[in-house]
């Protein structure tokens, strides 16, 4: 359905907003109180930039927080149930965040910048206030700010050649999840091998908001040879590679084992963090849904707009998040949450996304 | 500009979402992570039901967030630097909430249903997780959970009569900011005397949000007589009233003394609050901004889409956070947060909001 959306001053401009209208932007979201691309008017073009070449996203929604302090690395761990005491510097670290109830609130990126300085690059939730309450009721000796650092990122398999290009083939050499600082002809970086799709490429992390078009345009002009075009984060893309997508994924009481982080939930470890008595108990109890993979029947299904339940014999036994359909697969996959002793069954399962009911089958994440 | 939004499952529908689709809604914004309408594609019409009829709008999006157990009033006074210990169950409190640094997070209405349960109907930021974290830090003995409340406003000069006339003149009895619950045919209520604009009326928040279309239908047969519409919260009036609208007017580092909500921080109550030192040493220091309004010069400005800088002399002295044009002024006006040394000078200001310089001059809010 066709809607406008209001730009007003209650919802920030990203600093490279004017770029992206220049470019040509045709729709928005709304993430981090941040207008977000969401097209460009071709999407079908977009994605296939993102297989088979590269494109850009303004992805300066994913807003930083910064902790910096004497107890920034206390904070940080405290705030996740992964053991990050092994991080180095240099490093990034996917961490999941829950409340004491553990239930998942945010699934940042947590750079560690030195030993007291950490940036959390995160999903679709107030992280920085949260953080502040905890820090200031343990009387933890940490700033939590937001620092003037917007992602710009660089995605596809020709990610690398156009971030070369623009800053030297040492780019060729970090590891996945790793980041340097880099300077672009006075214009401050961050260089991260990261990004949210499974097609490789680099966050470039601007540290002056006021260098956004300018880092646009470069990152453009690097990239026409290898045809680069701007873009957003990927739904159809990020369900093949079945990537988490906190705000559409996980619903107010999801935990991270039915979402399929288990494997960041370090309940042995020797510190304390938010959430772990909950999470312990909701692990010894047993995991009562899963997150999985669905493919639905029927021609090429329209994303769908809101969350649509699965039935099981006229009974209710899980949600679909979010179904696309695939260009390369051709079929309609779809990520799900749905009660664990459905999971392993050939059940006859049925979905309504608005367009009519489909049958549903249980897959395997990620399905590319 | 014309861009279109998103529709997806990441963004939560309102339960009234289907019926302002049904009635024609043009733009909506993001608001607590849903969506909520912003106009219906006659904004002047609009105003003028609010200012003169009756408007409905859908403002689910105010979300609430429910404070139960023992420790619940403990928790919200701890919460908000309003001392509320004189609060009435069936009363409704507008509560600021600063982080600990003294910085405002939200200004949702509070209202107290029992000795040991709240609402807080909140602003576009995620208490929840916040008062959750701060509950547990202390141990109260409180749950936090966002309950399957939505509320839907009636404003304007004859919301009364529309209200009256589907529930009963008892409404007419309610005092402002008072609240009773009721029961519309099956429909379960709370009625308050509130909303968001000056022009007077109700907010009934729907406890179940399997009625939202049926609510929102039988609001407009009752006010069908009076000339009912659908509209949103409106940027206009706000400003004319003075109305403070956190997203726009509050930065991420303006406190309730600068923002004009000095009333609400009572630093000699006996019960601690967030943000209590912090305050303190705020009001001793002096401050250093305030927020005043502006009269700008020039022909009917178009609202702003970015807050814009305020110069003296070349040099910054404050932030426009928002202008419009006022039809009942037939001027334009605005709301600024400016140094509190030029508050009461007559000194020549300049704004530029995107179509040129304009001149300010500062003015009393509210307007109207």
């Amino acid at each position: 359905m066709p809607f406008h959306i209001a730009v007003g001053p209650n919802i920030r401009k990203s600093p490279y907003f004017d770029a992206t209208v220049a470019d040509g932007v045709a729709s928005f979201s709304v993430y981090n109180h941040m207008f977000i691309p969401v097209h460009f008017g071709d999407p079908g073009k977009e994605y296939d930039r993102l297989i088979n070449g590269v494109a850009m996203w303004d992805v300066a929604a994913q807003r930083q927080v910064e902790l910096i302090g004497p107890d920034a690395a206390v904070l940080a761990q405290y705030m996740t149930s992964r053991d990050i005491s092994e991080a180095k510097t240099g490093q990034g670290k996917y961490v999941p965040l829950c409340d004491h109830d553990g239930t998942l609130i945010n699934d940042p990126v947590l750079l560690k910048l030195a030993d007291n300085q950490f940036w959390l690059s995160i999903a679709d939730s107030d992280i920085k206030m949260w953080a502040m309450a905890i820090a200031a009721e343990r009387d933890f000796d940490v700033q939590v700010v937001e620092p003037d650092v917007s992602p710009l990122a660089v995605q596809g398999p020709k990610a690398v050649d156009v971030v070369a290009s623009l800053l030297g083939d040492w780019v060729r050499d970090l590891k996945y999840f790793w980041f340097k600082e880099a300077d672009l002809d006075g214009i401050p970086l961050v260089v991260a091998r990261s990004g949210w799709s499974q097609q490789g490429g680099f966050e470039l992390y601007l540290r002056d908001g006021s260098y956004g078009t300018e880092l646009w345009n470069r990152v453009k002009s690097a990239g026409a040879p290898f045809d680069i075009g701007p873009g957003a984060p990927n739904d159809v893309e990020r369900i093949e590679s079945g990537l988490l997508s906190y705000g559409a994924d996980a619903d107010d009481q999801a935990n991270p084992f039915e979402l399929g982080l288990g494997n960041f939930v370090h309940l042995d470890q020797k510190d304390d963090f938010v959430g772990k008595q909950a999470l312990q108990k909701i692990f010894d109890d047993g995991i009562k849904r899963r997150r999985v993979g669905l493919v639905l029947s029927g021609d090429p299904i329209s994303q769908n707009e809101h969350p649509c339940s699965i039935i099981l014999d006229d009974e209710v036994v899980g949600t679909m998040s979010e179904a696309v359909y695939s260009p390369r697969l051709s079929k309609n996959i779809a990520i799900a949450l749905i009660r664990s002793d459905i999971v392993d069954t050939q059940d006859a399962l049925v979905v309504d996304n608005g367009d009519g009911r489909r049958d549903a089958v249980i897959a395997k994440l990620p399905f590319c």
